[in-house]
């Protein structure tokens, strides 16, 4: 290295050389990793230590006291914004729903059994169950970060979360419940009904739109901001290892960010599932096609959020896959036709596991008890 | 009023008169509401704002600020008594026990699914639902305030929490899982290992008796102090009104204190269920004889506690009563051959309704996830 302070014509040429050469490679790169990035803008993100909090008392109302924080990487993966809760009292009504068990026929079953906020948002078995021990068609996905999605459900049939949120209640092979029956239940007691007057600025009966409504709200706070992965985004090059940057780097060489974008890392897209090889299951569901009933649509699934994958196994629609190692393999084989070594492997697994990140702290609702009046559940239909 | 200065010898001799009549009163009620008192000594209790959370972070440490609060009535039903906890580490791991679903084998059931802290620590319909949509064959007890009892279950076939909570894992009709399950699961699971090292000081596997005391440690927490009636011990006269306080004298003079006392109200003793009428019921459960095994012991159940009735439904060991004052009114019939006039029964609901104390304030916990180590749950037995 001191010879390179020495006046030697052959060298500096050299060095010339790879200096174009790597600027060249830069722009390269720069214009590359710019390609896939869907909206092109730099990404300001907000975040706060009481954001997470939906324990929504008085404390809440100072939800305006949020930083930002500037995305410094500009990449495919974007960081979650977090934004400020406009309606505090809609909120906390909507986690109250999420975990009153009375919006199920049988008194036992709340939005939270098959998403639960203990576990990444998800119930961690292949298919839920339902009412009677019914066995769903399809895997839970995360409520997480699914306000990021651009439509519900794995076929998209939701245009949004509150559409989404009115499903499983009368879903006979999940909550079995009626509409009209949560609405009678709600109406019932006095403290839910006056809590929905309060929060809607409404009079009267309570109404199931309000209540999907109140759910949506409290499902749009569900984010998981400040994984390691948005730290190294926001700058800080420690927040990752070598080897977790390197699979991100084959992850994006690969082509896996093509569908895995955005703040989700995932779900801006439907797209079919087995393009290079068919995926081998049990499972019926013919996705996309079920809701267009066009040919074309067979088989195109939205692309599931990566964003806390590590807690939202098992894998897949139809929830088949347990490691993510494997999972892994089979997307490279099927989506990209590529055979990942294992090593490769190891690095894009330690990669997606920087994407937990901090989960909504959460505490339990205090729920108004059932009176003479409400409707009674049916845990057991006695023949 | 301005006459009682005249000096006027008929009108001292009246005032006399009152006042030793008034003072032969205050002997007597305080020598009635002494005679069905248990223990006898004024009641020592503490309270603390902070103590009711059980998310066990740097702050819990400070769990020893405690203000102490003397009851100023000696009274049979005795203040809730909140200690300091003295293992918040166990504690905070008993909470991720509780909400840990993987303790079935379903994956899809914790001691949360019956014992709802959302919901007053029960779920709120006649018997509960286990794996497989089995049918439990009694009603399950509030978990809240469970320490104050003289053992566990209906039957006190568990002398204490841990012992407890050893047997819904295993039971067929409930979790369905085992112990030796159960602690595979933790023991592949390298943040529980971690966490069950820090809390126990100690090494190796984790084994079931660390689970169960963990579950018993953090129920011990579950306490609801601090309800209307409460204040009303503590000296506020204004904490419950006329009818109220009606309704506890005649709780007292009809003789449901004989059963229905100390910190729990009940919970601290085994009585037959049906003593001057049958109580008709289609469940099969014979009580304490099922451990015993004596004659006298059939339908002899553990006095239930009273605190947070409200919450409760429905009642009785068969949960075939929903209404309230249903309950009181077969309550006197059966148990006390009293038949309560509607404004009697009207006065106790209302008395019971005071018995609702602070509900705990839990965070849900962020359990660690599976690998491919951990056994997988069993939600569906193919055939």
């Amino acid at each position: 290295m001191a010879n390179a302070h020495q006046n030697n014509p052959r060298k500096e040429v050299t060095y010339a050389l790879v200096g174009v050469i790597g600027f060249l490679l830069l722009v390269l790169l720069i214009a590359l990793s710019g390609y896939f990035r869907p909206g092109g803008q730099h990404v300001v993100s907000n975040e706060s230590e009481d954001m997470q909090d939906t324990e929504l008392g008085a404390e809440s109302a100072s939800n305006t006291d949020v930083k930002p924080l500037i995305s410094v990487r500009d990449e495919p993966v974007e960081t979650i914004t977090v934004e400020a809760i406009e309606s505090p009292k809609k909120v906390e009504l909507g986690k109250m729903l999420w975990f009153d068990t009375r919006l199920s026929k049988s008194g036992t079953l709340s939005c939270n059994s098959c998403h639960d906020l203990a576990k990444g948002g998800t119930d961690n078995i292949p298919t839920s169950v339902g009412y009677n021990w019914a066995e769903g068609p399809i895997n839970s996905p995360t409520v997480l970060n699914s306000r990021y999605s651009l439509a519900q459900f794995w076929d998209g049939r939701a245009k949004d979360l509150m559409e989404q949120a009115g499903g499983p209640i009368e879903n006979p092979l999940e909550m079995a419940s009626s509409h009209e029956f949560v609405v009678e239940v709600l109406n019932s007691i006095p403290e839910y009904k006056a809590f929905f007057h309060d929060a809607f600025a409404s009079e009267g009966d309570i109404n199931i739109d309000q209540v999907t409504s109140a759910i949506a709200l409290f499902e749009d706070t569900l984010v998981t901001p400040n994984s390691r992965f948005d730290q190294w985004l926001g700058g800080d090059d420690e927040a990752i290892t070598a080897q977790e940057l390197n699979g991100y780097q084959l992850f994006k060489d690969s082509g896996c960010v093509a569908c895995h974008n955005g703040p989700a890392v995932g779900g801006g897209s439907f797209q079919k599932f087995g393009v290079f090889e068919k995926y081998t299951t049990q499972n019926l569901a013919e996705g996309r096609y079920a809701v267009t009933g066009r040919d074309e649509d067979k088989h195109l699934f939205k692309v599931p959020t990566l964003r806390n994958i590590d807690l939202t196994y098992p894998y897949f629609h139809d929830g088949q896959v347990d490691s993510l190692a494997d999972a892994v393999n089979i997307m490279g084989k099927i989506q990209l036709n590529r055979e990942f070594t294992s090593e490769e492997t190891a690095d894009i697994v330690a990669f997606l596991k920087t994407l937990t990140g901090d989960q909504p702290q959460i505490t339990l609702p205090k729920l108004p008890p059932s009176n003479e009046n409400t409707p009674k559940p049916v845990p057991f239909e006695k023949s």
